[in-house]
């Protein structure tokens, strides 16, 4: 071939036995209307499969099956569209990272379009394994089958590991199902990691023989990538009976390796670090439910944190039963997790949260359940009757 | 120990030997002024550190040490305020995912506040070893010195491994310095991995042959975690010259590892998929310089694409400058790098370009320059005049 000569007519493409038809659909909603809103979406149709003109394409197969297409698209505000899109199964490849590429990658960097909704096909509902445990998991696990799971958080950072063995002791003396590691909680000087999961581990081993209970300990095991696996094989060794995973620090896919690794066999903890940008704005980003239910149940989470209504965070209490009603909904084969509203939540706000979340829910009282008086034990006790009263 | 008499008053703190008093800190704007923003900033010292109440907080050495410190606070306009607050260095621990956590995490998850600077401490910043080659290392690896590196990709996604090895070729002999993988561009049926990495390193090979130039192909090894090093591997194996990685895919840690990695020991293109929502709204995130300069720097990028101004995306003039600053900014030991605008870019725009970016820029051209003309070889040619031309 003389190289000078290649031209752009020159384009073989894929063999059309590849093309089965199957395609998966991503609800935007777009800041515009008519025209405009009809323009975005054809934009969004090229920049999330092939990223060039369409005078480049050609029409088979490429322009027919591996570009988006717009499968309806209406104005239902006075400045808001909503398009839903279909892109073929393939181009995902079975791979979590290229899903969240083709859901909102490049589109990410144009403001004025969110996801709305993610309507998997088979093929690509069928790549992920999704929660190992989900709401049943957890329920067998924690012998607790139909009230709401009760979880806590130990920290301030900076205490010593001891005294945060001996929160953990109590809260789990106190009822508490799960005690998780406050997630700046890593591998600082003045509290390695690896002597944390060994003396909370053992501290709530201890607890249990004492109640009888099955408390679990989540340590977090967010850090640098070469060591996550070796905290998460230390957590299981030690006894720890979960993991608590940000997935907006160290990526989606890693969490999802981690629910994978059947070696490991823990139940995950999602939490939202550093999510929030996506769903700060109601013209950009991800829906609260798309986000932290069903992505979170993609990459393997098995209870997914979000910051609670009412509380020092902004969500309302719309989007929070949206993250609620995504954590249950049916979606392929992945098995439903329970929502895990957190930041800010207080004992006196019980009765309302269990008119709001029901049952399947796993309550994260963190810092109120140490400010609620002095007595950690009679705290936790105290957060648990008033849970169980609701029932 | 008694766990009905734990109580929280029993709290152990840190040895004191471990304050030496090094602290970091990071910018923020606070969308609002006066005592709201005093109390948003002071909300930012607790949720980014301890995330409990100050009732419950020893004062030494952990009020005064671990707690996040506000350094300074002004009204900045009238509904906004810049907030300075400061950390302990040993609360990042060396690490990464830590560090975003600190600077942002929770916090995220409140609107009307941006990270607008972060200046690094020594001991944070000796932690990262940051870019492996950077500006230097680019313009030693394809032999051009004083101008701006040229960049293009192959696409789109369905051609088939041969057309866009012949693609890789034609560029290659056109001149160009780095022909990257779409990003788009994974493991799919129709464009294996193992088969494009073999096929478009020996085309690129063969157009080094004809030309005596020194073009790098740069596969996209982002993909699921367990088999991102077995992607690089074999990118190194088959001689691709440098990697592309999406960090808003697969996490800016991963990045950062293959950064570090001495086996691979190749330079590294941050693409910016799915980070837009960071950037999206001036009230919230992270600012532009920060996330696509000293963010991607800290995590191994050797160049940062972003979408330009001017192009199919939002960036202003003002945002791309920020970003190519923040490329070249001393801090720490962290190498420069080069800033990569990118995202609907034309030949025409070329001259204004380099108004804008000077030499230390690597242009990346992709759908224009298939488009421009069906001779992808004169295309590129003429790519490389244009910017030949400007110096």
């Amino acid at each position: 071939m003389n190289a000078h000569t290649l031209t752009n007519t020159m384009i073989e493409t894929i063999s059309p036995h590849w093309i089965h038809g199957e395609r998966f659909c991503v609800t935007y909603r777009i800041a515009a209307t008519g025209a405009q809103a009809q323009s975005i979406a054809d934009n969004i149709c090229l920049e999330q499969t092939v990223e060039v003109t369409r005078s480049v394409i050609p029409a088979e197969p490429i322009g027919s099956w591996i570009l988006g297409h717009i499968e309806s698209i209406q104005t239902i505000a006075a400045n808001a569209s909503i398009a839903v899109i279909s892109y073929a199964a393939e181009i995902v490849a079975g791979e979590l990272p290229q899903l969240l590429n083709v859901i909102l990658g490049n589109t990410s960097l144009t403001p004025g379009v969110r996801v709305e909704k993610v309507e998997l096909s088979p093929a690509v509902s069928a790549a992920f394994k999704g929660p190992r445990y989900g709401v049943a998991g957890w329920r067998k696990l924690l012998n607790a089958e139909t009230r709401p799971i009760l979880a806590t958080a130990i920290k301030p950072m900076g205490l010593t590991v001891q005294a945060l063995a001996d929160k953990a002791y109590a809260m789990a003396v106190g009822g508490l199902d799960i005690i998780k590691d406050d997630h700046g909680l890593t591998n600082q000087k003045f509290g390695l990691y690896a002597e944390r999961v060994a003396r909370v581990s053992d501290a709530v081993r201890r607890a249990n023989a004492v109640t009888g209970g099955n408390t679990l300990y989540a340590p977090n095991v967010t850090g640098p990538i070469e060591q996550v696996w070796e905290r998460a094989r230390l957590a299981k060794n030690a006894g720890a009976g979960a993991l608590l995973v940000c997935p907006g620090l160290i990526g989606f896919d890693v969490m999802r390796a981690l629910a994978d690794d059947d070696s490991l066999n823990l139940p995950i903890l999602a939490h939202p670090s550093l999510l929030g940008a996506f769903v700060a704005h109601p013209d950009h980003g991800i829906a609260h439910g798309v986000l932290f239910g069903l992505i979170a149940r993609l990459a393997g989470a098995d209870a997914s944190i979000f910051t609670n209504y009412g509380g020092r965070f902004a969500f309302t209490v719309e989007e929070c039963r949206a993250i609620a009603t995504a954590c249950a909904a049916v979606s392929g084969t992945l098995a439903p997790i329970l929502p895990v509203p957190a930041g800010g939540m207080t004992l006196e706000r019980i009765p309302d949260l269990h008119r709001t979340y029901g049952t399947d829910v796993m309550y994260l009282i963190g810092g109120a359940l140490m400010a609620h008086s002095p007595d950690l034990v009679a705290n936790c006790q105290l957060f648990r009757k008033l849970v169980t009263m609701q029932l």
